[in-house]
């Protein structure tokens, strides 16, 4: 019953391939219908943004999810917002209170000075995962190429888990381009110095998953995944959608391809 | 855990700063993971268009709506299609059948005499809430602000408690033009004349969401909100999203703000 | 209760207005709000492209489908990932084990000579309903108006209940160019040659529906509807959205139409 001439794919707990869904507030039934059907295929959740601040009774879902084996984290967007009223405790109060062991840390708002924020990612780290988030929310706001590797990997040796590059719910900032297009030779430069696989990719438009998915091949590092396109987006880590059909399958087959 | 420095905001029952979310079919857990997650963000929930009409098993989830404190009516789309037909009785049982006390009057698809109108709402409103539609569905067709703010007004004076600014599910029309943008001088002069407080904007986009909130502040009235976008929306509204970080927060931290 | 001047619907089971919905992953909580609410509405579901091959727990929820007498098939993209791979026993095995009894077969990725086509839909078609899809899902790839009508009537012929005209899910290649508007030569062509009671019309695009039905009628046969999309649907089929509101309205009604 197996298909044959799949690509290789990492098996959970993995360290590569690794799938991060933003949740902006599924219920109970929802989560469980997710679980049900895609936790296999999912390492992280994000509680996108201020989400986990305003939706009621969540505690319940935080905890299915771990069931699962899946880290749960606050978008960064609230470490933020905590962070610029200097209610540093009160954040670590709240994601207490949630039942979380995993934080992301970003400056996708906020100036927050690099080696700040590097301390910051220090103190987190000691007693959870730590996820943090590179590049700027507003558009318009870049950096060279440079500044991304040197943040990256100062990020990842401060003792970040993965760095994540910043695209919003969007799609339309930090890696990409204001059309939603990657910005191929930053990503291409990033490659160069920083290891690939603790890079995760913000790529919540299919075109974006398909891009990445076919450029470095299907067990690349995804993230604001929508909940329920997590297993239409392993169909194309897979080649089981028309997008990536033919890119990982051998050469004696190419010649059946539609063109 | 409590966050300072955030925006006011109604409580329920609250009078301004409601939020209508439009439900095109929502099933059973659906609906009950909303409420769960989000009712306490939720005023009023409209059926849309002819949906009660050719959905089944809806009776028990306006009740639960209900029991949420949230006001349930069915969309102006099908009072209009009751109405043209020389129905009304028929929709008068109809929304009965369904337990709802309250209703949508709207002419946003047929030409109904304004003092017809008016009239209408008069009537439903003796043992009814009415909620009132202003503006075409059909693109191209546009009135003067004169007539918009005459008409706003009129209907109030009728028995509306709430006037809806018409921007149909797509966001392309009324208030918006095609491309979505808010005509903002027609806007403007609304404001000028008719009570804002009984005003509610249909602002099913985001980024319509997003220029509310910033130009009225976080407790403006909003419409057409797709259900499980209510929690995004109270982000927004209180600061807890990128959109709107620094709207809200006072001028001595206004330095912190990338740009 | 019930509202005149509707357009005439066939009811269920039924050979013509059938929907066919695509289902990426759904739940059992989301289908059973889908059953619920919509089942009236249902004629297939499409496990759409590999995601019956992906997702956990998903024969509870055909049997569901099943029971509310919906034929339930697999995306033809996994019957191309199969036959490529000339696993065609393991496909079979694949879907008895889903307990479906209705197949897609499609040439959307894969080179297949059209009688080798219409061979594999003879051969499933012994033991199974078969619908076939035409077209490729490949932007750019063209076939003239003869050869669109010389398959349709082929596959029919050979054992198709249906014949698919492909759009994929976004709605953006074979019968539409690539901005989603419908190519009406080609249609045209097809219709004078083809039953239209044998066609189903991808259609996943609201703008897509409203043209089909303002074209064709309440009972055209439309596919890839997004499963919570089954209801609104209706409401154009029906006259019951702004969209549609005038279109199988009397004449003596027309002059009440907002222009």
């Amino acid at each position: 019953m197996k298909l044959t001439l799949l690509p290789e794919r990492a098996q959970k707990p993995r360290s590569k391939g690794v799938t991060m869904v933003m949740d902006k507030g599924l219920g109970m039934s929802q989560a469980r219908d997710l679980m049900s059907t895609a936790a296999h295929l999912i390492d992280f959740i994000k509680l996108g943004f201020g989400t986990s601040y305003v939706s009621k009774n969540i505690e319940e879902k935080v905890r299915l999810y771990q069931e699962h084996n899946i880290r749960v984290f606050t978008g960064g967007t609230l470490f933020e917002a905590f962070m610029v009223r200097d209610q540093l405790e009160n954040y670590i109060q709240h994601i207490d209170n949630l039942g979380l062991d995993a934080v992301e840390i970003s400056d996708g708002s906020v100036k927050i000075p690099h080696e700040k924020k590097c301390e910051y990612i220090e103190l987190f780290s000691r007693d959870r995962l730590v996820v943090s988030e590179v590049g700027a929310k507003e558009a318009g706001v870049t950096m060279d190429h440079k500044e991304w590797i040197l943040q990256m990997n100062n990020e990842l040796e401060a003792g970040s888990s993965f760095v994540i590059g910043e695209a919003r719910e969007s799609g339309t900032v930090g890696i990409y381009s204001h059309n939603g297009k990657a910005d191929n030779s930053l990503i291409d430069d990033i490659l160069k110095e920083v290891p690939k696989e603790k890079i995760i990719w913000e790529a919540p438009l299919k075109p974006q998953q398909v891009w990445f998915i076919k450029t470095m091949g299907a067990d690349v590092n995804l993230g604001n995944i929508a909940p329920f396109d997590a297993i239409p987006l392993e169909t194309l880590r897979l080649g089981l959608r028309g997008d990536t059909f033919f890119d990982f399958l051998p050469d004696n087959l190419q010649h059946l391809k539609l063109e």
